[in-house]
């Protein structure tokens, strides 16, 4: 049983390190953090290391411990969380590969199994949930501050428990905290509304230069590496303005395709009910999930345009 | 026991007819068609006539049973749901006045106690939560069509789920609603999620319009009746404008002013954290919850804003 495997690595590890996505999300953060302090009840100390994350996530408990980089090259294990392939690891993919045993624990259906040991679920709908199972299944206790992280990061993927992949467990599991006493409204608040002051502006302009096209089916915008600039845009900045336009009455697909410092479009997909976006990201070499996915370009945004409509005409009924 | 008082009304009324307040809302429509549901369990007809309201919430069963009116003059029982006075039940007031007998169920905390019966809960998240406490009471069973009515309320009033009101039982009842086959995805996004081309539109100019005033801690924003007028505003389409404002990181209190058709206009103000904006609209004769209220000038939106933010900086921190 690989709960039982993954356990024993963990024993018998001194050094571990914790990884996770590129562009961390609060489920990435909040899956690493919350492992961490899992591990702490276990009796063993770990790093974690994310080299940079959205201020907005500033408030989980441990936070303040994560590290950009380390000094150690060899780990006696990586636990990489929240992550479908290795080459999204970006600077982790180096200690992930360097140590001794790697354990990935996700929830991405187009999972790599890029570990020795990979306990993925699809079906879950946060990489947070699996750790509750897998948590619950140690014997360790969720307090307060573990509940803080896992919910965060159960908000973060089910859309504040919007989403279809969301389960009745976790709505259980968040009554459970509410009773321990953790505010979920106020991490809902921090992690699923808040808008920090350039994402407001790059708002604006993605609302501004919305395109509704096929028939109110299918809409399109971006922002320019100039834009990002021009109002201060970090890491997280571009967080929910694919949302946008999906949530148009009549809208099926969202594109939003956003300008890279080297150049590049990031392609953000969302789909409504019946298109998977995560298939169309896939002839472009990326990959998701069925309702939210993404793929890089190296063409214009005209050209990316072109060829992601081109794509979803296809399978719009 | 007022609960029992209250099965005792249905039980002797023949005539029954169920209101609520203007301008509804999920919490609203779902209470009310929640009720009829189980009113005809109790083996009683009613009526439930709602003059108008948005096409988002046609999908709600018994939806299309809805009246506007009706031949009916005296009915033996009148039951107002989530409406906090009398004068908000606009043409619905006449049905309850000339009713023999008046029952509300109601959650604000400024409710005026206006029927012979009332059962009213302020620290309720939600109408469609008390009368989740009030079926099972009565051993009435919940099924999949009534629980598809109340969760539409609950994740409305809620703000899917987000806003600190939001209690254990709320989680623990969507987890039994989801294993019975609600679709709370759906619902979710029917009324949480989708915008109209109107609301999309409104959006865009309250967006363009927003003044970040006080030091960030306050916005300002506003739609005139000629911009809703312009883009087919109807019924609902301004929810979730004055929302905007408020999800800005460092914002207080939004104020949402509308212009509406007899020139009036109506203030919408939602604070972060700890402004009681319920108290700042009492003053103008509103009122409503401490983080969600209204109230309506007579006065130029200028003067309306002045007013406004003289009141709001007296307690901003």
């Amino acid at each position: 049983m690989t709960l039982d495997d993954i356990l024993n690595e963990i024993q018998i590890a001194e050094k571990i390190v914790i990884l996770t996505h590129e562009a961390p999300d609060g489920d990435a953060i909040g899956s690493s953090l919350a492992m961490k302090l899992a591990l702490k009840q276990l009796g063993k100390t770990s790093d974690v290391i994310i080299p940079e994350f959205s201020r907005l996530f500033s408030f989980l408990p441990g936070a303040q411990e994560i590290m950009q980089e380390s000094s150690i090259k060899e780990y006696d294990l990586a636990i990489a969380l929240d992550c479908g392939d290795l080459k999204r690891l970006k600077s982790g993919e180096e200690y992930f590969e360097t140590a001794k045993r790697k354990i990935q624990i996700d929830h991405h259906g187009s999972n790599t199994m890029f570990g020795d040991l990979n306990f993925v679920n699809p079906a879950s709908p946060a990489c947070c949930e699996i750790l509750v199972e897998m948590f619950e299944y140690y014997g360790i206790n969720i307090d307060k501050e573990m509940g803080t992280c896992l919910v965060a990061g159960i908000i973060t993927d089910t859309g504040g428990f919007r989403y279809n992949k969301t389960t009745a467990e976790t709505f259980e599991f968040t009554a459970q905290l509410l009773r321990k006493g953790v505010n979920v409204s106020d991490i809902y608040k921090r992690v699923q509304d808040t808008k920090t002051r350039a994402n407001f502006e790059l708002t604006k302009l993605v609302i501004d230069r919305m395109e509704i096209l096929e028939d109110g089916k299918v809409t399109f915008t971006y922002i320019t590496q100039e834009d990002s600039k021009k109002n201060g845009a970090e890491v997280g900045d571009h967080e929910g303005l694919v949302e946008i336009g999906r949530d148009i009455e009549g809208v099926e697909v969202s594109i939003f395709i956003r300008e890279k410092e080297d150049g590049t479009y990031k392609a953000s997909l969302r789909s409504s009910t019946y298109v998977n976006v995560a298939d169309i990201c896939l002839m472009f070499g990326g990959g998701g999930h069925q309702m939210a996915a993404g793929c890089t370009f190296k063409e214009s945004k005209e050209v990316v345009k072109e060829k992601l409509l081109n794509e979803i005409k296809k399978v719009l009924k």
